[in-house]
C-alpha cells in the first residue's frame, strides 16, 4: 500500500528552486530528503509466498516471464533496457521502473494508474503486451498446485485463492524491497565522512539548482507527477502520454511520476522512454529541460558523484524454490 | 569437469534387465545407483563470480536472457517448457536439460557435444537461437565493468579476462548445484523409513524392469548415450538427430544422453522433445518403447511414487547482485 496520502501537487520546479536558494529548507535538520529505514517484516509467511509469486514465470501465458524478468532484483529492480520485452518479444511501451523502494511512491506506474503495489501487481499479469495472461488463468494455475494451495491457506487463514490474495502476497514481498544505509543516508544521519567533498558539492548543487523540488522525500522522488520538458520540450518517439491518459485532463499531458533517484546508479537507462544511457546524459537533460540550466562538465560530474551515493543495501534473500506443477496444471504454450 | 571417464557403452536394456532379474546386482550394498554427496566448494570466490555470470542477462545479445532463463534454479534447473525460448522468442530445438547435478554427467547437451561444463557454458552464449551473442562481445561487456574486472583478477590472479575465465567461473558455480539428501538417498544410506511401501515397490520395479540399465550411477542417468525408441520407434516432429550429429556415425542416430532422474518431479516436461507432460506419460512411454513392457496403472503409479523420492535439497544461495554497467558498456538493443 502507498504510504503517502499527500495531494498530488504539481509544484513549479523553478519556483521551488528560488525558494531553496533562500536557504529556507537547507537549515540543519531540515533536509528536503530523508533516510529510509530497513523494512519491517510483520508477516514473514506472506512475504515468502509473495517472493515465490514474484519469481514464478507461470503467472505469464508463456511460462517464461515473471515479475523479476523486468524488475530484476539482481539489477536494481529493473531490466536495464530502454523498454521492456513482453510476451512473444513484444516491445514494451515504456521503461521499467525499479521495484526497489516502490512502496514509498505516491502511486504506481509512470502514469500513476495504480494506487498501490497490490493494484500494480495485477497489471502486468493481464497486460497482453507483458505477461499476456489473465487473472483467471493465473489463479487456475495456482489452484492446480497443492503446495501453493496449502501455502495460501496457511498465510491467509482461509480457502479462498483469488487474484486478491495473489497481489496481496506480491505486494507484501515488494514492501520489503527497500535499500537502507546508502552512503548518503549515513551522511544524513551524521556520519560526515560517509561522502567525500565532490559528492557533497554535488548534493549542494542538487539542492541549490532545484532538482530537489521534485526529487524529494525519503525516495528522492515518487511524491508527485511532473511535466517532462518544463522549460524546453522533451523530444521523443515514445508515444506515452503520461498522467492525462489516466485522468483525461489534457493539462496533465506528458506529466509522469517523478522517478526515485535511489539506486539510480543501477537503474539505467533513464526517463520514461529510456533515452538517456548514462547519468551524465540524464543530469544534462534534466538541467536544461526542467531547470533551464546548463550544468558545466564539472558540475555535472559532481551531481553524478552525489547520485552514486544513493545506492543502498540491495535486498538480500535466498533464491526461492517454486512448487512444481501437478499433472492437472495446464502447460504453457509459448509458441502458439 | 566431467567426473566420468567410463567408455560410452550402449548397453542392451533388455539384456541388462535379464541380468537384473537374476538378482546379481540386487545384493545388499550393491545397488546400481548411489547417493550423491553435498558439493565441496574449494574456491568460493570463483563460485560467487560464476553465480553472477550465471544470472547475468548481459551475456546475451538482448540483455534479457541469462543462463538461469532456461536453467532456472527456482524450477529444478530447467525452464519447464517443451523447448526453450531464445533470442527474439525463437523456438528452441530441444528440451532444456537440468543443470542440477550436471557435473555428474559423462558429457553435456543431449547429444554430448560438450565434454564438460566449461565447454557447455560457452555454447548458449554464442548460439544464434539462444543467447545470440558472441564470446568477444560478452568479454567486451565484462571488461567494461570495473567491478567485474576486479573480481576476475582477484579470483584468477591475473589480468586476463577471456571466455576461458568466464566459462571456468560458470562451471565452478554449476559444480555446486548438486541436490543431496533426497529421501531415496537416505534410504540407500540405511534409513528404511525414508521411503514408504509404495515407493519401495516402485524402486524394485524400476530395477527389475530394466530402467536401471540406463538410469544408473549417482545421477540415475547421464552415464551413457542410448537410442530413443529401442523396442518400438519413437515418433516425434522434433528434428534432433542426437549423437550421430556429433560423431557422424549413422549407427548413433537418435542416440541421446540418458537424462538424470534426480529431481525429475521438478523437470517436466520430459524427453528431448519435451513431449511427455507428466511422469505417468513418461514412464508409460519408456516402458513400451525402451523395454517392450506395458506397465499396469498400478505399476506405473508405483514407479512414479519412487521417482518423486529422488527430489533432493535444492541449491540454497543468496540471489546475486550484479555489478552495474559503466558508461563505456555497450547497451543491448533487443529490438534491432
Amino acid at each position: 500500500m502507498s504510504r503517502f496520502t499527500a495531494p498530488r501537487l504539481v509544484l513549479g520546479a523553478l519556483g521551488v528552486a528560488a525558494l531553496l536558494a533562500t536557504g529556507a529548507v537547507q537549515a540543519k535538520g531540515a533536509e528536503p530528503v530523508s533516510p529510509i529505514p530497513a523494512a519491517k517484516v510483520t508477516s514473514p509467511g506472506k512475504v515468502e509466498l509473495g517472493k515465490k509469486l514474484f519469481f514464478d514465470p507461470r503467472l505469464s501465458r508463456s511460462g517464461f516471464i515473471s515479475c523479476n524478468s523486468c524488475h530484476n532484483l539482481s539489477m536494481g529492480g529493473s531490466d536495464n533496457l530502454k523498454t521492456s520485452i513482453g510476451d512473444k518479444w513484444q516491445k514494451g511501451p515504456i521503461n521499467s521502473p525499479t521495484v526497489l523502494n516502490s512502496s514509498l511512491n505516491v502511486a504506481q506506474f509512470w502514469d500513476g494508474r495504480a494506487k498501490d503495489l497490490r493494484e500494480q501487481a495485477g497489471g502486468p499479469i493481464a497486460n497482453p503486451g507483458e505477461m499476456a495472461f489473465t487473472h483467471d488463468l493465473a489463479v487456475d494455475m495456482l489452484r492446480s498446485i497443492p503446495q501453493y494451495v496449502a501455502e495460501f491457506k496457511k498465510v491467509f487463514g482461509h480457502d479462498e485463492l483469488s487474484i486478491k490474495e495473489v497481489t496481496l502476497a506480491i505486494a507484501a514481498f515488494e514492501e520489503t524491497l527497500v535499500t537502507p544505509n546508502a552512503r548518503f543516508d549515513k551522511w544524513l544521519k551524521g556520519d560526515k565522512k560517509a561522502i567525500n567533498a565532490q559528492e557533497l558539492r554535488g548534493y549542494q548543487l542538487f539542492k541549490g539548482s532545484g532538482c530537489v523540488a521534485c526529487h524529494n522525500g525519503p525516495n528522492f522522488g515518487g511524491t508527485s507527477f511532473q511535466k517532462m520538458g518544463l522549460v524546453e520540450p522533451y523530444k521523443t518517439d515514445n508515444p506515452a502520454e503520461g498522467r492525462s491518459a489516466v485522468t483525461g485532463n489534457d493539462a496533465e499531458r506528458f506529466n509522469f511520476k517523478v522517478p526515485t533517484l535511489r539506486n539510480v546508479e543501477l537503474t539505467y537507462p533513464y526517463f520514461h522512454d529510456g533515452a538517456a544511457d548514462t547519468l551524465t546524459q540524464a543530469v544534462d537533460t534534466m538541467g536544461r529541460l526542467q531547470l533551464g540550466k546548463k550544468f558545466t562538465t564539472e558540475e555535472n560530474a559532481d551531481i553524478v558523484a552525489f547520485l552514486k551515493t544513493l545506492t543502498g543495501e540491495q535486498p538480500k534473500f535466498m533464491m526461492p524454490i517454486l512448487p512444481p506443477s501437478s499433472d492437472k496444471t495446464k502447460r504453457p504454450q509459448p509458441f502458439e
